[in-house]
């Protein structure tokens, strides 16, 4: 098989390794007889999957007791309203960060549950931007900020997070577990996993303990965190196959060093494209401010239209996929996350020295 | 490999076949160089699998331009929420059967969001029982009427569906697709995937679109069947990998002819299972009516629960797995979904006589 060049922005590149286990096992998991698929989600084979998930992402994301790992459905658009249903009382107010088209979404759902107060608007700015976190006027007594920390169409990340006095809730779905993380310094975090986790179909959810208590008991049962918090994630049927590739990227990243050994690996993966960008001459231009610059999704335009549509043609006959930028904003962009080795960063920085000679 | 017995009540048993085109294909799918988890959901690979899966489905239930065919996150228990959200308006209300464990949680759920008229509880009786839906006094201008066909615990099953003035909602988790179903009785149909239809992870609905327009646009717009169906189930990213397996099962039910040839398969090996039930003098006694036994669960009893202790560990020696009752009732059950194959039921048949011979 010829491996294709991935740069899918979600669903995305999963490691080799984790695909050729998980094909191994497929039809007869640990000796079974049995596909990990056909196992009941409260039998010994998927509890000890089911369990290594929860520890390793204890491991990887330094979750103490205060804190709890869930494992739900929905994406991160399901937790845009999970957020504010669970989190934002009668009364309060949140705080949202405007940074772009996600953040946007969580926006939008939150002021169907609640109030919201926008900090700041950076989602119309071009080169693509983001607040200076740490000068935001905060409301007192809110009862949490919200923040996006990686936009992956605008291909801006936050570089540093504020540390706020109401709880800090992060949609990481693009960067989570691609650097460290003082967990401490948030009240939730959620991401899809379906970047750098996983497949689709799973979201992760850290949350502090107590903040599950502020939900209305009134809410549906599926849409409390308590439910999860106190079922381990099993009060009903959890997506199981997911979460055991979860599992295994989860112990894939623990043999990488964990987040501090990917971001050595994500700066390097980014680094070396960025510089291609930026020593082009001004051929390729980062659509993101430097100070934001996100190493998980990079954005990029050529001169013209044009030229992106026949640099992203000859990259695909070259098996590098997923290159086309976002709909709503064009250009190029490279979805290099966790999983995509640098032989793709190699090949694609190759690529665009060799179209830019041939079309410069 | 020796492959189990999976009489496991969901996650369940798939199609061998299934799950060896799945391991085939696991890494490299139709040739990409990717697997198909890691193609991007607007992709012209995964188009072709979510195109298949709706089409096949449309075949196998009969779906016509007024209904259509969705893929959800949640499962059942989300559905629970999202069917009084989206069909309970202010005012009205809504008739549902108590007739097990399912239709209770259902009823639970309903009753957080509007009034809920119950109009019939068999859920307590022994042996377990359902109410006659023909001879029902269902509520004049009622919102919709909610029925479980097959109730997984109990081991019961709707033989006849009632005609109902209102739009009839059923929650066919557990025998979707097992038996034809004449989709213009019902308004909405939902399933949960892991019990005749693929992984967990996915669920099933089937809605008659102009009940899509019911829902106040202030739901969150992941609860809005409207979303769902507006955007052919890609509003958000959904999970691809479940989406998959569903779409090969669908195949593999065509290749069986379908809801009609699955009737029959589930007929003769249901018969048989309740044959031996039937035939063991009282040995083993079987949990439900016979009017309502389920072709899908069957449940029985020894004896004493010392037998039944027994005789569930000698059967897991021979590799018959999942055959211990629901923990909420006691005794013996065998889930004998469209992928158990009969082979699963003569090994079960013959160890039930060979243990009643040795402790009868």
């Amino acid at each position: 098989m010829s491996r294709a060049y991935n740069f899918n922005a979600g669903p995305a590149v999963l490691p080799l390794e984790i695909l050729e286990i998980a094909q191994k096992e497929l039809i007869d998991f640990n000796g079974t007889g049995m596909s990990i698929m056909e196992h009941s989600h409260r039998g010994k084979a998927y509890d000890a999957v089911h369990a290594e998930a929860v520890a390793n992402l204890g491991k990887l994301l330094g979750v103490t007791d205060d804190y709890q790992v869930l494992f739900l459905q929905g994406g991160a658009s399901l937790q845009f309203s999970m957020v504010p249903m669970n989190l934002l009382g009668a009364g309060q107010v949140a705080d949202y960060v405007n940074s772009g088209a996600w953040a946007g979404k969580a926006i939008k759902e939150a002021k169907k549950v609640g109030a919201v107060n926008v900090l700041a608007d950076t989602s119309k700015e071009i080169p693509t931007n983001m607040p200076d976190y740490e000068a935001l006027n905060y409301t007192p007594g809110a009862a949490y900020v919200h923040v996006t920390s990686n936009e992956t169409i605008a291909g801006t990340q936050i570089q540093r997070f504020p540390r706020t006095a109401a709880p800090l809730v992060a949609d990481m779905s693009s960067d989570i577990l691609s650097r460290p993380l003082d967990l401490k310094q948030f009240g939730l975090v959620y991401a899809g996993a379906q970047k750098n986790l996983g497949p689709s179909g799973v979201t992760l959810v850290v949350i502090r303990k107590d903040l599950a208590e502020r939900a209305a008991a009134t809410l549906p049962t599926m849409l409390q965190y308590r439910t999860h918090l106190e079922e381990n994630s099993l009060y009903n049927t959890p997506p199981t196959f997911g979460i055991y590739i979860l599992m295994l990227v989860t112990r894939w990243l623990l043999s990488k060093g964990g987040a501090a050994g990917m971001e050595k690996i994500n700066q390097a993966k980014a680094g070396k494209l960025y510089a291609a960008i930026d020593n082009s001459g001004g051929y390729y231009r980062g659509s993101a401010v430097k100070a934001f610059r996100s190493a998980m999704n990079v954005t990029w335009r050529l001169p013209s239209e044009a030229l992106e549509e026949k640099f992203i043609k000859e990259a695909t006959a070259l098996k590098m996929i997923g290159l086309k930028g976002h709909r709503s904003v064009g250009g190029c962009r490279a979805s290099i996350y966790n999983a995509c080795p640098m032989a793709a960063i190699d090949a694609l920085v190759a690529h665009m020295a060799d179209f830019q000679a041939k079309n410069g």
